[in-house]
């Protein structure tokens, strides 16, 4: 049996009479989506259109919650306490699940966005605040993450992890991100780009910046699609997955085929 | 067997520093709580410690949506279309039903606030958006409301509803409430405001501005907390009503005790 | 001596990493600017940027001040008391002359936005309410208005008053607007824009829908950029008058250049 | 010729429906107030009434810039570019200037508030970035700050400077503050805080944490209002110091009779 993966999306950052992304082009490449929850980006129309278009094309849908800084767009990391992330990120999942409710469907997954999401990879306080608002609400969703404190701290708790890869970024040895600040952080071939995702997600290595291959988790594969070129991007990344015979479906059914990470 | 009522009050309505109602004192004299949902007061954290506090003593937990306002607690209204309304109430139903699954409780109720408040007894489109917001997330949900447009189409919609009565307001021959800028509107007088309590859950009639006993139903009474004398209030009208033999009951309890009203 | 006519659009209505408009194409063709304030659209960033490039190219500033509502840009009916709208107004045009006194300008003029826009051309209070906060803070700043209470307002206070002309709305026989929602009331022939305002600036007459020269004053053409064909159509009504001998001038000098309308 | 001091405290950080502190009461107390301007604390009502009753009782009036978190009441750390805090200052500063225009008075010294406040002390990028935003708005405004970064890059542009004085805090031995977490950071007897006072503005020093007299700066008093305790020792501080023959004044005096700070 053939190797299967999720490819999630950000979407539904639109605000009021704001557009931001082509989230019509990406549903038609995605099978997940990362829906912003109004904190950062997204507003309750954005949320009920975004949840609705989902549903129609089987997209899964997961929250997005964001640090509550709106004009900042969840990018600055605010001084917050362990019960503050806890309570703003409960706040946001309960607040998108009500439009998933309202469209026949469930969250499927929570994966923290912008500056939140790169703090629980490396903050002990904030990964478990993460954890610990996810867990409480409700422990079959699914934590989607990059290796680090979150993936952790969830699996530590018998929460649903996936292991998120990303695109178009360049591995350090240790399996870890090169940041973005350094030179080949970010790979702009498009090609270059799918090559690397089929083999994560095929022999489960990928090429580190040192040009060693280093073995790699990745059950989710993150597009972008804030520029035309990043469409264009997904789109190529879709199509060379499956000339690779490699199945893309939702979440769940990437972790119910994978050995016990869901209960 | 004798009269059930329920006792609720708004919780929950301080935000970040800024402190607002005796939610301690309250929570000894309702049996429910209309809890804000962040939009015209609350934030997560007053959210979360109301229904831990809630859960804690048995008071049932509904939520208490506003219009988009906090600088105006949402006593002013704005020009929404249905959709608008719709999704602002669920956006608010949702985040606060997080709190309630964290804590181990459900959402009982949802009765709009303020201004919102208002708007749904006479106008049809406010008040079928929010029909239609609870309807879409959970058709078990009450609907607490004032006789009016809001509970006409919920219960032609075969949701819940729950009829509020006001204990310190006139009422006019017809069963509307006396504006509050007439003359008489609000009845300040602590044991006149208990006596037509216990008349209006006992004997389910009032004595209207007109001086002529009219029928009324009554399945949840409002008490106020914002004033030292408010709370005092609340305190001498559930002592009266339970000097009566009334028992103070949920909602959901009080709704099975009548006939066929939930489903 | 020929006609000279003001030409102004909105700026500025960007917010955190949303982009609106099209600022940089719009900046060559106005002599002044209605720039957002951070209640309806605009942030503090955007503001700053939005007055250093109009300085640089020498286009006046003027403040456009909205209703509190980002999530509604500002188009939603608020209830508001004249002490509100007053207080908000004040606010905004404060926040804005910060950004002009940072860059070594002064604000020019003031101008609603949106449904503010609409409701002082027909409610005396919104109206007043504006024309004293402008009062209070700087009576030498210009009024930008339509026809309206607004105007009749500002004049019996003897604030300036400088008014607009809608390059592409139909008017009626009494010089005023033919509503949105009527057949006719945009008109978007970009050819017939530019006649219909090269008339109104050098003759004084505007064709109504009835088809009846009617006299309009016209001291500031207002300028759409939201859309490629919104700047190309500001463009060619920019060329058409140039080709008919009218200077194209900041509103200080047209006032100026007129007769007994400022002080 | 006797010695002089200012006394200032933050006002006006009321919001919507929400109060608080005791501003009526500090405001016969002080001669100088810090008013909140929307960020953190205030709206335009409270920014308007707290202008006036200022000017009504010569109080003088000073902005009081703050991170833009309501909910979190200025006092999280946000991480901000410096351009972001020059422009988020402009805007306060300018906000509150509109009130200080329609009441007839000017701005007279600017302070950050809360955590922006602590920053300043010691970071020279936010020190730097709030003494842009003051220079170029107007270069007469007074800085007010505890002698720190933003003190030294205000003198070294020239700017005004008042030193404020921590009527109830412990200083080290190099003048700084004790850190709050530390023992006996806070002191709390009222007739010891009112003693050491009176030694700052009259002696010119204030005994150490560790028990030595060391020399201190001190042209204005901060005092707080958030408890009824607070007002008795704000009030207990003025009666000592005019008991000391010590004159209450405004900031524009004491640095007009110090020597060659203004300009």
């Amino acid at each position: 049996m053939g190797a299967v993966v999720d490819l999630v999306a950000d979407l539904g950052e639109s605000f009021g009479a704001y557009r931001m992304g082509d989230d019509e082009a990406l549903l038609d490449v995605v099978s997940s989506a990362n829906v912003a929850c109004g904190f950062h980006a997204g507003d309750p129309r954005v949320m009920d259109s975004t949840v609705r278009a989902c549903v129609r094309r089987g997209v899964g849908v997961g929250a997005h919650p964001g640090i509550p800084d709106l004009v900042g767009f969840g990018r600055r990391a605010l001084e917050m306490t362990p019960n503050e992330v806890r309570t703003d990120v409960l706040y946001q999942i309960g607040a998108l699940s009500a439009f998933a409710a309202a469209h026949g469907t469930r969250l499927r997954h929570v994966t923290p966005h912008g500056r939140l999401g790169n703090l629980v990879v490396t903050d002990d306080e904030y990964a478990e605040a993460v954890a610990d608002a996810v867990q409480s609400y409700d422990p079959l969703l699914i934590i989607v993450a990059q290796e680090g404190r979150l993936a952790v701290h969830a699996r530590s708790r018998g929460l649903p992890v996936a292991v998120l890869g990303l695109a178009d970024r360049a591995y350090q040895d240790d399996g870890t991100l090169v940041r973005r600040s350094e030179p080949g952080a970010v790979i702009h071939d498009s090609r270059e780009v799918a090559e690397r995702v089929v083999r994560m997600v095929t022999e489960g290595v990928i090429r580190s910046i040192n040009g060693h291959d280093i073995p790699v988790r990745c059950d989710s594969v993150l597009l972008h699609g804030d520029t035309p070129g990043a469409v264009e991007l997904a789109r190529t990344v879709r199509r060379e997955l499956v000339a690779a015979a490699v199945r893309i479906r939702p979440l769940t059914e990437i972790l119910a085929t994978k050995n016990g990470n869901t209960r």
